[in-house]
């Protein structure tokens, strides 16, 4: 129900998924009445669990949380809490989506903070940024573990092998920035993990590394900055395309690149967020998430149950964890994810 | 002598701004012999001093200028701190710039650390960002200077009226970020400035603010991956331009809107970065100025110098400092830019 189209992108976009992967089950969780109005042709792997409330995009997410007992948000956690899904998928509140993974899945052991991660777009492959928003004033100690669990998704998920992690700072110089940037430098490069110092601005778009590590102050100016600018640049190129023939023209000539270009930028750094860290694949993306970004989550939802990446970080970040890890990650080879 | 280009175009850029000023002296400052050969006709208003030294782009700072006594940025900074200049402008080193403002002029009283500004391109006009890379590891009370200087920055040179000075953070929501963003915001708060809270990543291309302050770190990171970013996206367009024969036709109708938008990136966001805090005006522009730009960053000079930014600051921050201003900042009315 979230997001800001609804059921109208979420629940084509989910379809979508479960036609192409008919060994998965998508469970459709929100108010069943709106819900029935899409599903007139609905695959036979495809089911609806209702809730009755949504927390909206304006509301406080604690607050909204304790109010709204039968959110969507809060349904969906549950189905993996107890087992009955592998992974949830939410276009919905942000801040209410890592609330309630945190409130009703809980941490993984061994993990001080969850993190959010996202891939962004580079000049290759997309690589992953985190935190981009779940926690600020993280210690060094914390930075270390976003890029342990960071590693984890880009491996298991993205399939890079041996990633190369690094830390978002001010020069190349590894340890150069902060005094956390440099002590976290210190306790990644005890770790096994392939850590190749620092990375700066500018090369956020060279694909200098497959894991970008950071605070969540600074790594959500950067995700929100990247949005805003490419924003700015394609509605400065639009406008100069819309204000003579000449552009006009051009835009009739040059309409097929310049879409190519804007699904790079709408698609693979929103496509699929996950929250990493709790006890569970919980996939957070964009709000503005249309049907085939909600596939592409989805896709990621599954992926990460798939790849058992909860529990691949409960085992590297905490010995103990090994026996208490997420019932989300077993054995299961047919994820269920509550859309 | 510095920046990408050199003499080549830091020469002819002065040059240009000395014949548009005639009421302002141009001292240039570098090799003499080097320079001669672009002063066939040099204004009467253009001089030049002898340095024998450059400090080359990949030397370290601190150790260059220890190394180099007679680096053209060092002789420039002493015409400054001797009175022989109202204002040094550089395309050279910038940590080098830094580092010999900060030696050879001092920090004014009151100031606990400088900081470097950017003027950055947004939808309307440009504003302030600092500081983007002079000292990491500032405090909510470093923030809070930096606000001051900003705001003065923008008053005096870029003729804002009463500048919105905000904390860059992760929400909008006035105080939410870390520990030091909250912290920063009851000190702006308790000041006279006209702080209006916080802006996120997305509003740095709306200008929401006049003066956005933040830790180097955090500044840094965003004007790099600025410059990054854009560069990315204009690179995937002329490939999309070049690709095709319909591209290339669109590229001969699009070439001038192109241009527009390319300039207003290059131009606006690096023209002339002050230093703020030090006891004279000082501007680090981009080292791959060319000639346009070097015009533009000794006309911010100028401006800073005549609007005695320095003194302003000084008087802002410490009461002290009145008696023990800058000389640079006294009642010239003809700035001498050392170049």
């Amino acid at each position: 129900m979230g997001g800001d189209h609804g059921a109208v992108e979420v629940v084509p976009g989910a379809l979508a998924y479960a036609r192409a992967h008919p060994e998965d089950t998508i469970l459709l969780v929100g108010d069943e009445a709106v819900l029935a109005g899409f599903l007139a042709d609905r695959p036979a792997n495809v089911r609806t669990v209702h809730a009755s409330q949504v927390v909206e995009m304006h509301e406080h997410p604690a607050i909204a949380l304790r109010e709204k007992k039968d959110a969507t948000i809060l349904v969906a956690m549950d189905l993996v809490r107890k087992g009955e899904a592998d992974a949830v998928v939410t276009a919905g509140h942000t801040g209410a989506g890592m609330a309630a993974a945190v409130l009703r899945l809980g941490r993984l052991r061994g993990v001080d903070r969850p993190a959010l991660a996202v891939q962004m777009v580079g000049t290759e492959n997309p690589f992953v940024l985190l935190d981009i928003g779940a926690n600020p004033d993280s210690t060094p100690e914390n930075l270390a573990q976003y890029a342990r669990m960071g590693a984890i998704f880009s491996e298991r998920v993205l399939g890079v092998d041996r990633p190369r992690v690094a830390l978002l700072s001010i020069g190349e110089e590894k340890g150069k920035g902060d005094a956390r940037i440099a002590r976290a430098t210190e306790l990644l490069d005890a770790t096994d993990l392939n850590f190749i110092g620092n990375v700066e601005g500018k090369d956020l778009t060279q694909f200098s590394a497959d894991v970008v590590v950071c605070d969540a102050v600074l790594g959500n100016v950067v995700i929100k900055f990247f949005e805003g600018l490419s924003g700015y640049i394609f509605d400065l190129l639009k406008a100069e395309f819309a204000g003579s023939i000449r552009g006009r023209l051009a835009y009739l000539l040059m309409r097929p690149g310049i879409r190519r270009i804007r699904t790079v930028f709408d698609y693979e750094v929103v496509g699929g967020s996950p929250l990493l860290g709790v006890r569970g694949s919980v996939i957070i993306t964009h709000g503005r998430a249309k049907r085939r970004m909600i596939e592409h989550a989805v896709r990621v939802g599954a992926t990460t149950a798939r790849e058992r990446v909860p529990e691949r970080i409960a085992e590297a970040l905490g010995a103990a964890a090994r026996n208490a890890g997420p019932e989300t990650a077993g054995e299961a080879s047919t994820p269920e994810a509550g859309v």
